[in-house]
């Protein structure tokens, strides 16, 4: 039995050291390296190659390395009995509960317009925005929506919040999935953390945008394609948005031609809104390894149906 | 009797119109345009000439219009036993808490790097500052400081105070006046919320830098006579610093040509911290001139000895 990592763009050194630390008899495999692929019963996945994962006989579950598992539900070549589980650890949750308030504070204090004016040497001052006009809106309460939003009521804000049924969080004016017009109507900072599904693809565009709150202002950290980008440019161009903060983009990186950008009230940050801690997220993915070859139910396992 | 509003760099129009509304028969003017110096028994002062103050003979007591108040004690034209006050509004002190929230988040999450690398077009990662490595010290519990402190223990910080005499806060260590080099051993990030007095003036120096625990980033939003600038600049090359976000400056506005614009990891802002909110500006200043005309005790009065 081994645990594949088949994970591009990550440290195998930094991951094989961690999990060698917590189970030094572990029999660990990093991709495109495989002694056996029969031997191996669980397979951890980030930016995988797709026609892959049906080379792996014995396998029991496998798991995203991160939040998002789009990647492995649209995966053709895994097999759809097999179960998906995910990575959330408290200090990704609370990484990205910080990002959300962060960007909030940062459109209400005109950070980034200070940054730009700063290499032209320019003393302007601009008219913060108001608490009041700063009502947050979450979409997705899922654990990493439900973190963010008591971070904001903590702070003072006015949130809603919006998901597939009803939740009850202190402070939280709860919409649930038929009720997102009401919801928009008195939100001026909708944060997007949905999972992306065949319903939730392309939800931020420019009829969205339109029967918000004004003044509006968009933050997106859930997936690149959860947002129509031509829309957005045209919201800001008309005035609809006043600005938008976004971590994922249709494509990462970010192509260098991308009109993004050089628009200055387009806030960019490279996919680091909440970055799986190592160590955290190898304690989670092992005691999942364990729990599947004992037959044992999964932690943080992900409904394929419902698609997150 | 009248109100005498010495305020420059400010809409007389707007302040005006708040007056009015608030007490239509008050009797107030705008300098440089007074009917009877002999009349004025109240001044709102900021930025104010000197060679001036001593021109009202029945003045009662002077406000400042801000936080700060060393304009007024060093003003030598003003007679020493007229009583200074200042304006303190509940905006005033959340707007600084959030100020300085918002710059603690700046920094663990490199959003001026990523605000800097957009123009170039760069996906490029920054590793988080955690929040272990960010104990913040706040230097000044008064009201401002005391609000600032609560919300970063709210937030989750480790938070340490440093002020003349012990302050019990909920979740802030105290470190008292000559505990000085305790308090910076202990803290990563220092925040000047001192008033500008002839003790605290330069005390963010080379010395004060080198002492605090590492990594260390450094936020004034006192005045700018606290901080040395060049002892700044070299605690940055010398790698003693990782960054400074600085809202005050020794001239302000900033001269084009300082070297401060010109570093990437200094954020410069235009003294927008906390900006008094003219509606509950005029409410303080209209209460301290009736306290005054009627004899009563003064709100928010400076203690002039102590210079704050």
């Amino acid at each position: 039995m081994s645990l594949l990592f088949i994970v591009r763009y990550a440290s195998h050194d930094e991951w094989k050291e961690i999990f060698k630390r917590k189970d030094p008899d572990l029999d660990i495999e990093f991709w495109p390296n495989v002694k056996d692929n029969k031997a191996v019963t669980f397979a951890v996945c980030w930016n995988h190659p797709k026609n892959l994962l049906d080379s792996y006989p014995n396998l029991q579950a496998v798991s995203s390395l991160g939040a998002g598992v789009n990647h492995l539900i649209d995966d053709e070549w895994l097999a759809p009995d097999i179960p998906i589980v995910r990575v959330i650890t408290p200090s990704l949750k609370k990484q990205m509960a910080d990002y959300i308030l962060n960007a909030v504070l940062n459109y209400r204090n005109n950070t980034l317009k200070y940054a730009f004016q700063k290499k032209d040497a320019k003393w302007d001052r601009h008219k913060p925005v108001p608490k009041a006009d700063c009502t947050v809106g979450i979409m997705g309460l899922g654990e990493l929506g439900q973190e963010a939003a008591r971070l904001l009521v903590k702070n003072g804000y006015k949130v809603n919040g919006w998901s597939r049924t009803a939740k009850d969080i202190e402070g939280v004016t709860s919409y649930t999935e038929h009720e997102l017009d009401a919801f928009l109507a008195a939100t001026n900072i909708p944060v997007c953390l949905l999972p992306l599904t065949g319903k939730t693809e392309g939800i931020l565009d420019l009829e969205l945008f339109k029967k918000l709150k004004k003044p509006s202002y968009v933050i997106n950290a859930g997936r690149g394609s959860h947002l129509v980008e031509e829309d957005l440019i045209y919201a800001l161009d008309t005035g609809q948005l006043s600005g938008a903060c976004l971590d994922v983009f249709e494509n990462e990186p970010l192509p260098p031609a991308h009109v993004f950008w050089n628009r200055p009230n387009i806030t960019v940050t490279p996919h680091i809104a909440a970055q799986t801690d190592p160590d955290e997220g190898a304690e989670l993915i092992l005691e999942n390894y364990k729990r599947a070859l004992s037959g044992m139910k999964l932690l943080n396992e992900v409904d394929r149906k419902q698609e997150y």
